[in-house]
């Protein structure tokens, strides 16, 4: 059987996924499509709009065959190691192909510039260097970097490009036998919050639309699919909610502002003083977004600091981050009967174990972060809804539509 | 001027206290009543009902001449450290005498009790530590030492016998020209949770019939003077609610949660592998109420294991409480024209500073506590509120009778 992989988040899952989804089934003829999913908290540092489960849903009902949890320790992070988890896990689960939709929808620039990049590193990390001393963010230095090393035929402003080109870096770095593959996005750009397409829209514009609101579903409901939106509303009716970073706000002022300076400085990502200026900061936001527009500076982008944001809220350490080189284990969220087929093919070969009753795990660092963002996660809820969401975690069964 | 001391925590403030207060006043003929109050967090290890500013507002209206704050470090701590804050505080303003309520009414076996501790404190600490390894709790081992001295003229399984034996012992042994003197409660015990008299009623009792809701004020208007009813309407109505447990209950599970238990265990008073006990509760714990229940032993009380909560909830640590041996500064909250004009005739003499904006305080390592304190007690409010209430917190001058 023919496995393809593809790194997701489905915040929520729209009409844009299922194309990329479909295009990647047809292109490559894959029997076994794998999805590596970032959990209840995103590459940019937010809570998912609705939980792993449910957009574990979304992916199956999509046509996904099998649902892998990125875990916390990679999913929140820069795309380097993101891509680098996702890619790992892809690997362990011997995937033939890797698919993602990307800006420029040509394969080849994304590899020239991964076998560059590997070949001069020293020199990529010089320029880096040079260029964060003018002062610039990191975004920005990147760029600069990337067109004294003559890779401009990437445009790496684009943010599907970044994560691409990483994802290829990671194969050829951690030598998989592994054929990148690439299918132009169409019509929506990632941080498009217009709609400009009858039926494809970002899902950053599809969650500003929402507004968090299930009056407001409807609106949507031209981009998505038909199941998305029965999901999104059983969620909404089970737990009361959707997850956006305002409703943590009470819970991150709390901490902010009870934590001691040296534990601040503990937390993944906080340096340079960052820990002086959340202090500051926080005591006069009234809203997440108020914190957010008050520290971000040429230096610390957006996402930047609601990454860090996440860490704190969640409780995850340097100390703790500094142990997690590379996934331990694979979480299965989800399957088919076609995944569930594949899975029994590769079974006896698989070199990191594979968890379908978590409870099993513990105690293991990486999965202890994943619970702390569970917990996160559920602190919203009314007592009785959080303590079932908790118990979720730990009782359900990998989500199976056969 | 004369000056007499009283200790309290009003909350909230009822006839029983205003008894205590007028009796002190008449028997020590005192010209300026003096009273050290816990902030925002109690004894027991509670949030009070309502703030320390509407608390003072009690204080003063009936009668008090001073409202001095006892620090957090000395307020949520056993009655030893409550009680030894607490007479720093009333030395270093010149008391002449202390008077405290008592189920005793008499102050020679205060003390007696307080004069043969001092000098057998090692016998005690033996017969203590002896009792405590048959595993019985603080309270009964401290009853069974108490015995073995043959003090049993002062009955110590009343809490309000506990805390005079420890002003006294207090004052003796930190050497002050301090007259102790004590009045027989009345009527209600301090943990009497029925109504026997038409008026006067416990704290304990009152809050109960309260439940946090303003409807039933009404059925506790005969046990409370008509200011304390307004003020508590008024609070209510600017504040939107009363405080208790229950209601940081999602924050306090929140941090649990996400906490390792090498944190967990820096926090004061969580040792004898504590931490693991309160990790294993709150996963199933959907109140407070239902945490405490469920951790309760013969070893630990529930006033401990509260306590122990309120330092978690405001992030107090084993590190900061060693460093805080004693008040370092004594907190104006409220002031009569009478009590001003004591503090003209002692201003001079006072040995720690006299303060009435905190915010030349900092860094302080005893009102960076305090801080804290205040950052958890507001955590409740909706956000506007909440800001308004932490600069509250840093802006309100002394409260002022005149």
């Amino acid at each position: 059987m023919k496995a393809v992989g593809i790194v997701v988040e489905y915040n929520p899952f729209h009409n844009g996924h299922l194309y990329h989804l479909q295009e990647t089934k047809k292109q490559t003829e894959a029997d076994c499509l794998i999805a590596v999913m970032s959990g209840n908290f995103l590459q940019r540092g937010e809570p998912a709009l609705v939980s792993k489960w449910t957009r574990t849903k979304m992916a199956l009902f999509a046509g996904v065959d099998l649902v892998i949890e990125l875990p916390y320790a990679f999913a929140v992070q820069s795309a380097e190691t993101f891509a680098s988890g996702a890619v790992a896990l892809l690997a362990a689960l011997y995937c033939d192909e890797i698919c993602f939709g990307s800006e420029s929808g040509k394969i080849e620039p994304f590899i020239e510039a991964a076998k560059t990049l590997l070949e001069k590193q020293n020199e990529y990390d010089i320029y880096i260097q040079q260029a964060l001393q003018t002062g610039i963010n990191y975004p920005q230095a990147n760029t600069l970097a990337w067109n004294q090393l003559h890779l401009d035929k990437l445009d790496v402003t684009k943010p599907n490009n970044i994560l691409g080109f990483s994802y290829v870096k990671a194969i050829l770095e951690q030598h998989h036998p592994i054929v990148p593959r690439t299918i132009p996005r169409i019509a929506a750009c990632y941080h498009d919050e217009t709609f400009s397409h009858p039926s494809i829209a970002s899902a950053t514009s599809l969650r500003k639309a929402l507004s968090g609101s299930i009056e407001r579903l409807e609106t949507i409901s031209s981009y998505i699919p038909s199941y998305t939106k029965q999901l999104l509303e059983q969620y909404y009716f089970t737990y009361g909610t959707f997850h956006d970073w305002e409703r943590y706000f009470p819970f991150l002022k709390y901490r902010i502002l009870t934590m001691e300076e040296s534990e601040l400085q503990r937390i993944a990502n906080v340096d340079e003083g960052l820990e002086h200026r959340f202090k500051q900061a926080i005591i006069e936001a009234e809203t997440f977004s108020q914190l957010m527009t008050s520290m971000k500076t040429k230096r610390y982008t957006w996402t930047r600091l609601q990454r860090t944001c996440t860490h704190i809220l969640t409780n995850f350490t340097k100390e703790q981050m500094a142990k997690m080189k590379k996934p331990t284990y694979i979480r299965l969220l989800g399957m088919s009967s076609n995944g569930r087929r594949y899975l029994q093919t590769i079974k006896k070969q698989l070199s990191l174990p594979l968890v379908t009753n978590v409870s099993r795990l513990e105690p293991h660092p990486i999965y202890q972060q994943e619970k702390k963002a569970v917990f996160a996660y559920t602190a919203i809820f009314p007592e009785a809804i959080r303590s079932k969401a908790i118990k979720e975690e730990y009782a359900t069964p990998p989500i199976t539509l056969f």
